[in-house]
């Protein structure tokens, strides 16, 4: 089973490397561009082949290493 | 309009960081990870309220700046 994490940073939380990059963005003269907001995309290929059993083991693996809750929120897709 | 593009590493190309990431989750205790690859999810906040305008210039975005598009593959998803 293949499962994709999106681990972006909270609402309200400044995110440098988007400023870094609309900033970029404008100077090779991409107008129009009013937010930029950067995160990491994991892509999983796990064993497990019961759902349920998939998406309890990814949400902790999240909880445990690939977010930091303080400031990160994730989302789980199975697939 | 907002734009989300994942920029991954293509198929083939050795991915450092997803295999940190594999090697920690083990460690972690977590069995049956056969694979982990890891990108970056870049969302845009654009004022162009044309699609197909929209999407043009984000591919150009990905070209010139937010891909590198030697070793990394990208999809564009606008809603």
């Amino acid at each position: 089973m293949k499962a994709r994490v999106h681990v972006m940073l909270k609402d309200g939380v400044l995110d440098p490397q988007g400023e870094a990059v609309r900033h970029a963005l404008a100077t090779l003269g991409f107008g129009g561009v009013e937010g930029v907001r950067q995160g990491k995309v994991i892509e999983l290929d796990l064993a497990e082949t019961d759902r349920a059993a998939a998406e309890k083991a990814v949400r902790e693996m999240c909880e445990k290493l690939l977010a930091n809750t303080v400031i990160e929120k994730y989302t789980v897709e199975l697939s």
